[in-house]
């Protein structure tokens, strides 16, 4: 695998995942040449998102005044994926910030090939001022007890 | 503006694009809290790729041997975008390798706000091998020429 | 062209459209096979119903206690269409009902090639109820003028 | 449940289906107002579509001379669908002709509740002439032994 700037030592951070969702890449995630498109990744990572924050009890209740938004999000495609194969899309909480906290992802096939990896972080935003707001205790502690 | 890893001084970055498309956010790109949705982004910045390299000469002909690949991409959130909003996606060629070529993006509004900045590698691939392969002299040249 | 059940005199029905929308297909809407996807032209309807509804002066502020919402959708598939092509979406009012519109809509290429046709039943729903509720005479009147 | 044009009677139509899919609904297929977005659906009649097709045996081989393309398309939205809630999408065969075969499709939610059906004409197209083809006797079997 190529190395990536923000995975020291992979065995060691393959390790620490254990928290994944299935995708059955569709018909209309395939390009013109068979190959899985990339922005498709983005939305896999976006649904094994909002399950893993449901899963440790994170953003339970967006009708309150606080809002998880995107901050950036990076991916780098180790393999070529084709329709019909199967991804096990995994995430974890990698570190926690103020008002943020870093997501790590891992996508492998069925025969356990490494084909993509990611990060990005998530902000925690207030919605009346759209600026970011220190998490809550609450959130912070769900946040550590995750992280490894 | 946040500081991103991939930008060293911004006035300077920002000056070298003079390559951009026009791109209405849709309807269906934005989720129930109106916002732009992350992976839209993504998407425009394959339109602005797909163009940018077209309009530099680059792979203009996929029927040949080699492809270009996506090996890498990542995407920072400065600004909230609404639907009905007009973006203007820059894009430049960045550095040139052997066998592959960074490209950076800009995506501001009407009103001149940086709401996105973004990069990624293109891999130059052989079909048949389904590995990199170096960058033909005609396309370097053009690379060359483009990177400021 | 192929018969379809909406439409009667296809040369009456083309020639009272006169508001259509640019789109150009976007790689990530091709498919394996080099063909637009289906999925997208449903895509490219929503874009120009959103505008064409605009134009008309309907549905103009959706804080209200009003919505428009998709009753049904069809598209007929007439000619196939391919990553770069340019598309022009157009949309008409074709009658109004108590609570509801009926909008048709013909995409041609920049051949003038009838490429699809479609329409599909907007109904003007109460947030707070769910359930349909007749037009404002605002509302009625806008497109009543818009009806040829 | 509102009258649509291609069922005529709704317990009868229900009956014959016995092959379904299942689908959560993505974060990035709701929109503004946290409904399911109309476009999505038919991406999903496309994902159960090809899976049916393979069910029963057709267009298994898709590098021969032979390709299913969509001629038409339409759905009815009966009940709003909102992120988090599952689908089960049925499909079957309803009629064959000499190139083509009518799909009727079906989405119920987790409680049985109907809130999409739909319908659309897949042709075999041969890829050389790029017009329709004849249906193959095998394949014309296939779908026969799943007609009810």
């Amino acid at each position: 695998m190529r190395k990536v700037s923000y995975i020291d030592d992979f065995e060691h951070w393959k390790s620490e995942f254990d928290f994944s969702i299935r995708i059955d890449v569709r018909f209309s995630e395939v390009d013109m040449f068979g190959h899985m498109n990339n922005v498709a990744t983005f939305d896999y990572f976006e649904e094994a998102r909002i399950k893993y924050m449901a899963h440790i009890g994170l953003f339970k209740d967006l009708s309150g005044d606080e809002l998880p938004v995107v901050g950036d999000l990076q991916c780098d495609y180790h393999k070529q994926v084709y329709f019909g194969e199967t991804l096990y899309i995994y995430v974890k909480a990698q570190s926690v910030g103020n008002s943020s906290l870093d997501l790590h992802y891992l996508g492998i096939n069925e025969q356990g090939d490494v084909c993509i990896t990611g990060r990005g972080v998530i902000i925690n935003m207030n919605k009346k001022t759209g600026k970011s707001a220190p998490l809550s205790t609450e959130h912070r502690e769900a946040i550590l007890t995750a992280v490894k």
